[in-house]
């Protein structure tokens, strides 16, 4: 099953009456639009999970809100939660790489320095950063066990959604993290136009929440994109003929002023400590090339990894030391090749299930399904 | 004339009302307790500017809104804006430094990889970032010039005043943010307990925000401060007596689990780029060192960097080129040297304006000005 | 003309008079093995300068000296000198990207730190960056004008091309460095197996030296490569169908314990700062990774960009200032794109242009042209 | 017993027969000069290993190799060898720290990107760099064991002692790395002008060579320090009264165009990984920044930290994990403190133990021990 929380958002009520997911919405994504595998698009060579998602590494769950039609509203949070405990308390080794700083990315430098993660990270819109920051201080400050916290750092990425959004009307909320962390589940979980993705475009197309996963052997590696970026979408190799494109049209680079962003979400139970885990962060920005993305200047690229091992976990045990085996660094490889190949998929997955997308006056067109198909060679 | 704005703050009840300063407060400050050059204390061989302060750099400002005694507050905001234009749209080269990166920063990785600063630079408590990136990027939204801005980066600096403060209770609201912008002034500055220096403590006695200058040549280097740091306060290189050890106690290693931070704030009108900036605030903590830092594992200490050289502004002009002749690398030294010693004073400055402060059921205490005058030899 | 100089490596002497260029080797390169544009090749829309080089951005000069056919050898010496004057007494800003740094890579540090280059840039193989360096140093310590030199930061970088190569034996020496210094020129230059580029491979193929340009707006953007990294080698998106593969057989991931590395060297006369000359770098990854590459453990990819703009050169000129207007964040964008398919384009230019090579015991076949033709649907 | 080779350096021989020790020298070294714990002077609170000295780390040796007294030689190698085993195949956790990049520092990219150490660290002067990695390649390649070995990360750190030493005839050769590796010892170890620190000048007066220890809970720490760098000479926190100054003299700024650099070799037996080692590296420049130093554009200062810790070397034994317990980030504070007193405490040893040093047509002195001993209040 697949759930998303979807907000009627107004500019001045966000009432929890409108809780209620909207049917009509989660229907048709399911249904009528792909996922790759559905069209026998698989990256690479190393199989997929079971649900070519994130979740399929154990214990990682994701939640969307989405904040969708009413008032401007297009847009939203998505929340990954790396493992059923408290995060605080179960702090879990993590990385951050930065391709292309331009981004508010909240919690980096202490990620950076002190390789953990200790709340869940979650995703959301470029003006909203700062009320989710707070709102994940929030929970984290009332979970059960965590009385005395008084250092929180919450760890927050962001797209640039305000085409189809009317940002500037700043519609997230505290409820909506909250929501979208009440809702997060394991198993199939929604993409597209949801949670993080309402109001993206990705390469030309309405661009949403992706996901998939490898498996590489006793291992699993597993991603989750927020795809907002531009380019020319470039499915296994091959640029998509665009029917939107006048005949014989020429051939232009894609504009170059384009903003936006990919954010990228690799979750593993291998065992990897922070610095391996940087490391398999900067291989995800090949799979991102692979799509076509043009990595321009305003497009703010990171890559959050972390690792669910629990011998890696840091309690606050009274132990001076932490820790145990980790990966060799040459022992990364097959991780690297994986992950680079999950982040392409989830791209193209974030795409296919994206549906066409009215907001804020202007309308972005899912992709053609046949396009793929026929760029795909399927 | 010295401002800074005081509220009352209850955990209920932030009412504008509130507003009005507190005369008792600054009363003393700005009467018995003296600043570093008052006790003939002055780092180093260059000279200070006017009002040795950090804006003495032409344009820059400072404002700080202070919340304190009630309901447990004892915490704030101090915003350093840059020139007196539009931020947004005149943006100043800028660069940060981290020495430790177990901190809250939001802004970081934009600053690095653009190299510029878009927003005023604000200082808080460690879990009001969020509220306070809100703020600003509120406030920038608002700006006349500013209504088709979809994105800011918020910089927000913080550290932990958790044993003055009842940092849980989260009392810092978007109004003090726009109190302590609109408070913002040049000249003589406020400092000790002000601003996000309220609750801080640091080197083991009250901590609070400190200033000072530099003349470099034709150029003024500022520095702000906000000290929350543990180690052995070091005056001139002397360990300060503490009249608080009992007789004949052996000297110790500070405490190690010591949580706190250290932000530094760094302007200067002369002509420097963002790499050269970057290399600027990583002198910093130079002076930091030499007051007896202990650069524990939970300070966060982070030196932001900007320059008001209004040739170097980044306008958004339709040109496609920006810039101009900036200091060579060998130019640099002597701002180096001065950058040092500008933030070994602005601490001493921070710890000698500071006042006893009780909060939160602890008192810390001011440092005995005749024992730093003593240590200093004066 | 395409002129590199090869030496008939023995073990025992390297005589001078071996220095006579092997025309059986430079012969067949310029007449059977065709370039990516005389297959019709053009990654991207920019249009390509004039030799599709490095040495299309004009004063820049490219060297080679060949180690080959005695004893083993099948090495050499590739250098890229950024301009026609004293490389050290007219520094050029400078950036280096580490994609990963498993590499030797000399003079990384301080040309981030200063961002500046001064002298040219030499690859060669991962034994003999030592050798080079000290090379670098002595020749430039010789030139005219450098008596006074006392501190020389020499940029070496190097793959490894120890399957080919004796790379133990070690045959690399100062002459060969020197010769390819005497030996560099502009306009059209050798690639395929040449210099550094004699002994490596690449994507499962005799790799090499490529090069590429890409003419953005008014100006020139060039790449040198020297390609010796893992993965499947894919054309336009398309994986080549690999002719030595049994029919039938399952496609399998890349092996995971692949050595070798990729260097990348940027040069361009737009006039961009340090800064965006590092963002600049970081983008020729996307172009790497769309050729198929693996970014395994031990491929250690580097690139460096230079500018030459002469408004930006850093001389001794006994001012306190240096540079200019450089081109804004935002006008980075076409020549990230450009700088993406240009590295592509050289790594194909490397392939098409190598020959089979048979070295210490073992053939490593070049590609085959038509499979190159057939995957661009040419 | 405190041993140091010195060569009778030439500029046309460096025979062998010049191999023996200059009694001469290395008598009045021991004799004469002061270590800091001989004049009290112990900075911090931890206590000092057994000699005082990076040797204190169980395993660790130091060798030295000094080309003196004739033709203008002023210099030498110093190597610190972390374990007796082959370094490639037990390779040990290592980091990496740069306060300022203007250095000419082999093998930071490798140690940074796989956080190991698989060579002995060698110091050496700016314009030997490339000779010494060559030494140290040749030197791995020849160790029993390494037959197969076909790619080596030297590390080789440098200062520049071009007043001393006429660095432009470069004298270091392969032998003299040989010679330092061979003379490796630990125990108590020759400092001062010894090796790499022969020629260096610090703070005014004549550098070297130093070295401390601190013992932590189980652990040991230990550091060894090539000073070359400016700034005043900081005793204790108090300016040393320079006897050479005319009376009444006006105190100035150091001169801002101080070349020089230090660099810093941390060792210790604490279990920590190369993420945590690099923090630890940082803060030894707090221990450099209480000394005087000035951080002047022109001086290269790293820190290069590595881990002894037996359960956390890197070993090719066929497994794909590798590591165990390492110390949590809260249990580093102590070691931070530690690293920077042992670096403070280091480099007047090196100061210390330094002689008065004519060469190159230039007399640099001793600092005066008696002013060491009078700013110490000792």
């Amino acid at each position: 099953m697949v759930r998303a929380v979807v907000f009627r958002a107004t500019p001045l009520l966000f009432a929890m009456a409108s809780l209620g997911p909207l049917a009509a919405q989660s229907g048709p994504q399911s249904v009528s639009r792909p996922r790759p595998l559905e069209l026998g698009l698989r990256i690479g060579t190393f199989a997929c999970g079971e649900h070519d998602a994130i979740t399929d590494v154990p214990g990682v769950r994701v939640g969307h809100c989405t904040l969708k039609e009413g008032g401007g509203a297009c847009t939203g949070v998505t929340v990954v939660i790396p493992h059923p405990g408290n995060p605080f308390r179960e702090k879990v080794p993590a990385a951050i790489a930065v391709q292309n700083g331009f981004g508010k990315l909240a919690g980096s430098t202490q990620v950076e320095e002190l390789g953990e993660l200790e709340t869940p990270i979650a995703l959301t819109n470029t003006l909203a950063v700062g009320t989710v920051v707070d709102a994940l201080v929030a929970w984290t400050l009332a979970q059960p066990g965590n009385q005395e916290v008084r250092s929180v750092n919450a760890v927050v990425g962001e797209t640039n959604d305000g085409r189809l959004n009317d940002i500037r009307a700043r519609f997230v909320r505290d409820v909506h993290v909250e929501t979208a962390i009440a809702e997060a589940r394991g198993g199939a979980i929604a993409g597209g136009c949801v949670g993080a993705g309402a109001g993206t475009s990705c390469l030309g197309w309405k661009g949403g929440i992706g996901t998939s996963s490898r498996r590489v052997g006793d291992h699993v590696i597993g991603v989750l994109v927020q795809t907002n970026f531009g380019g020319r979408l470039t499915v296994l190799g091959r640029e998509l003929d665009d029917p939107r494109a006048a005949p014989g049209e020429e051939r232009k680079e894609p504009p170059a002023d384009e903003r936006g962003s990919c954010m990228i979400v690799i979750a593993t139970d291998a065992p990897i400590d922070a610095r391996n885990l940087r490391r398999l962060a900067v291989r995800s920005f090949a799979g991102m090339a692979r799509t076509g993305a043009s990595f321009s200047n305003g497009s703010g690229d990171y890559a959050i990894a972390f690792c669910t091992a629990d011998a890696l976990r840091i309690r606050d045990d009274g132990r001076k030391t932490t820790g145990g085996e980790v990966l060799r660094n040459d022992a990364m490889s097959s991780l690297f090749l994986a992950v680079a190949d999950a982040v392409e998929q989830a791209i193209l997955d974030s795409l296919l299930r994206a549906e066409t997308t009215r907001g804020n006056g202007v309308v972005i067109e899912a992709v053609p399904v046949d396009a793929v198909r026929r760029a795909a060679g399927r």
